[in-house]
């Protein structure tokens, strides 16, 4: 097992990091920006390196700066949580270089799950069910609009170097379908430095369910149950749950297995997330792969009893899985939700600014996951996640319930800071997401009908 | 179910049982004294009333405050938490006359077992095993001194009304029985108000094992695992864990069993404790039950995954135990300590005062139990828990690594304010307690180590 391991984000996800390698007595080196100088993780780390500005593309984005850091503290593992560069080949392929273990699968799988057209071309030919769609990405919008046709509106035009809901537009008729088509390609271009797009159709009312899947470097890989993510605003994921309710247990077994075949055929190595989209009458979809640890993973180590974070620096370290298959038996059920520093009554604009109070449910089957606390400042240049709250119980009526209790007890408050506290309340008290019912639409109606 | 439930207590445990009945709907009423009039469960609380001054005697031991808040408020039934009026048969009592339920044993059972020397005697009848001693309270010194004499020295002179850790006094040699046997009496008449007394074979090196009952008001009873709670300072337990370290998984079988036969013979009803000591050679013996819940209880309910507050309310509303025997099936291992504001440097003196900070673990399977928070004041009238950590993880190495890092993150200040965290890490680091070979001595020799 690694000794030293820097952690190369911030937030929630580097306090939860330095928590595990803390528990298996591995040093841990925190690199901050200016704005994250008194942050909760250089508490618990043993070693704090300022690495640059608030601005991320100079301080969490900047892979030199992360290297000199993990090479001046001796630093053998970098941890890369999930956003900045957890998902850049690039950089694991740096870390390679410099004989630096990057805590996550290879670079030339990061490159070929990243993108995402390939990444479908992929699953497809590892005989995952693919929605119809382009067979990789599309440039000439006759061509597109052909295809789009075949396919029948509505459609998806996605980015190919897109992913985790960003960089998709929906079209509803042929006649929309040039303009969009020339739209995403341009803001691909501006916003990924990518113009390539492909497209698939689009399924009005579905559910988003992704699986959790382990893989070590010899071969071995297993899944670790479902999460239903469908709660989602703007592709934002706001809601998570393990297992997914209302999904047949043996349509949920099918898909894990699919997983585990889809991780397998491109030599995956490490914890990673399939993502599906499944329809009304059943079926399931490949969507993406996320080649990290993902914000939503605590509901799965809810339901497992398993550490996602332990077992990513074990098969890092090259051990092979401890866990078999037949081992893993999810139990009960877990909810999450995404605390963020919003303002929902003015189009969720992020509302940073000094916490002038911060109070965490604590109590029974309750989990927090957070980096903030009394007097931190919210910085307007990172994600407002403020906290994620995680709930357990048997069942998920009792969860639910669980969950209203804990958000109750939630105290956020500070200098023109909101929190999305209340909004979450609202969406988890509507009927159709209490029976389980609800689809990704949820949210858009429910913010419709509020506006209305 | 209960529509309004009144908590009779404070600290934690209000706390705790305020959020089980949020969850469950149920309407609650907090009482406070004078102290406690900002404390944390008026946050939670549907209402609160104020009975009485600081002085617990005049507020929190107020049998009529209490019934007449109860009786305001319109609350069904009375939870007691533990300490105060837990285990006052009297309260008990008076509950049923105003038609109120009393969330606890029936008034006889707990009178029956609040006599140490007569609980002895029922559980003797119902075949649970017994260390040599009196059959029953022994008033008269000669005849308590040749039953001492054919037990053997060490002895253990114990008030008959006492319990829980409190009235006990150990005899080492023939010569100093009589003196000893005297003033165990006059303490007991002075703390308890009741001399009676009775003797026991006293074991040196014994742990200390307790079995987690629940039983309902139609005769069926279940037991939920034992903890093991031998890290003790007076007889006031300091740590417990569940399960047991090194306890033969039959042996604790057969104490479950045991728990459950001695429940069933009495008539209990509710959730209790039947407590137990192991010896050297594996054997185990009675010791007393306790008629409520305990401040341990969350380590069983984080191996079982059962809310036992929740199991109390639905068993004293009449429901019958939901649980099977076989359906309990203990998962993994949970530990908790119990913080206290105390200076373990100054005899373990309770250290009162306002907390400037309080921060508490958070993070994957760590639970934390509290009613304290920045700025609240530690008040000397009652016990100084300030907070129960409690983790848990698939095995014990994993549990007390977890632990470990909690406490580290554990940050607890203010004007004149200690806590014993620092000693806890102390005995959590000590090699007889990480192997789990440690006996109910281990805290005694530690601090007669620190003091040499």
């Amino acid at each position: 097992m690694f000794s030293t391991v820097l952690i190369a984000n911030r937030g929630e996800i580097a306090v939860r990091v330095a928590r595990t390698c803390r528990e298996l007595g591995i040093r841990t080196v925190a690199v901050v920006s200016t704005s994250d100088l008194d942050s909760a993780v250089t508490r618990i780390a043993d070693r704090t390196v300022h690495i640059g500005p608030g601005q991320a593309r100079r301080s969490y984005r900047n892979a030199s700066a992360i290297i000199e850091a993990a090479l001046q503290t001796g630093a053998q593992a970098i941890h890369p949580g999930y956003g900045f560069l957890s998902e850049d080949p690039d950089f694991a392929e740096i870390c390679d270089l410099y004989g630096i273990t990057f805590i996550g699968p290879p670079a030339r799988v990061i490159a070929d799950l990243g993108d995402k057209s390939r990444a479908r071309k992929l699953m497809d030919d590892a005989g995952l069910p693919m929605l119809p769609g382009s067979k990789s990405a599309v440039d000439n919008v006759v061509l597109a609009k052909e295809i789009a046709d075949d396919i029948g509106y509505p459609v998806i035009i996605k980015a190919a170097a897109g992913g985790g809901g960003r960089g998709m537009s929906v079209v509803r008729s042929a006649a929309e379908f040039a303009d969009a088509f020339r739209t995403a390609r341009a803001q691909a271009q501006a916003v990924f430095g990518d113009a390539r797009v492909y497209v698939e159709r689009y399924l009005e009312s579905a559910r988003h369910v992704e699986v959790q899947i382990l893989a070590d470097q010899h071969g071995n890989a297993v899944h670790l149950g479902e999460r239903d993510c469908s709660v989602q605003r703007r592709h934002q994921k706001l809601v998570e749950e393990s297992p997914a309710p209302n999904l047949e247990r043996e349509l949920a077994a099918r898909m894990g297995r699919a997983a585990v075949q889809g991780a397998l055929s491109v030599g995956y190595v490490g914890a990673g997330t399939v993502e599906f989209l499944v329809d009304e009458r059943g079926e399931f979809y490949f969507m993406e792969v996320n080649c990290r640890i993902q914000v939503e993973h605590p509901v799965t180590e809810m339901v497992t009893g398993i550490d996602l974070v332990r077992e990513q620096l074990a098969v890092a370290s090259g051990q092979r899985l401890s866990l078999r298959q037949e081992d893993i038996r999810p139990n009960g059920c877990s909810i999450e939700v995404r605390v963020n520093a919003e303002d929902p009554e003015r189009e969720f604009l992020p509302t940073p600014g000094r916490l002038t109070e911060f109070t965490v449910p604590t109590g029974p089957f309750t989990r927090v996951d957070t980096h903030a606390f009394p007097g931190w400042v919210v910085s307007p240049d990172y994600d407002p996640l403020l906290a994620k709250v995680i709930v357990w119980a048997p069942d998920r009526n009792q969860a639910l319930a669980r969950m209203e209790r804990a958000l109750g007890e939630m105290r956020v408050s500070g200098d023109a800071v909101e929190s999305t506290v209340p909004f979450l309340r609202e969406v988890l008290a509507q009927p159709l997401f209490r029976d389980g019912k609800h689809t990704t639409a949820l949210v858009d109606d429910l913010l419709a009908k509020d506006r209305s």
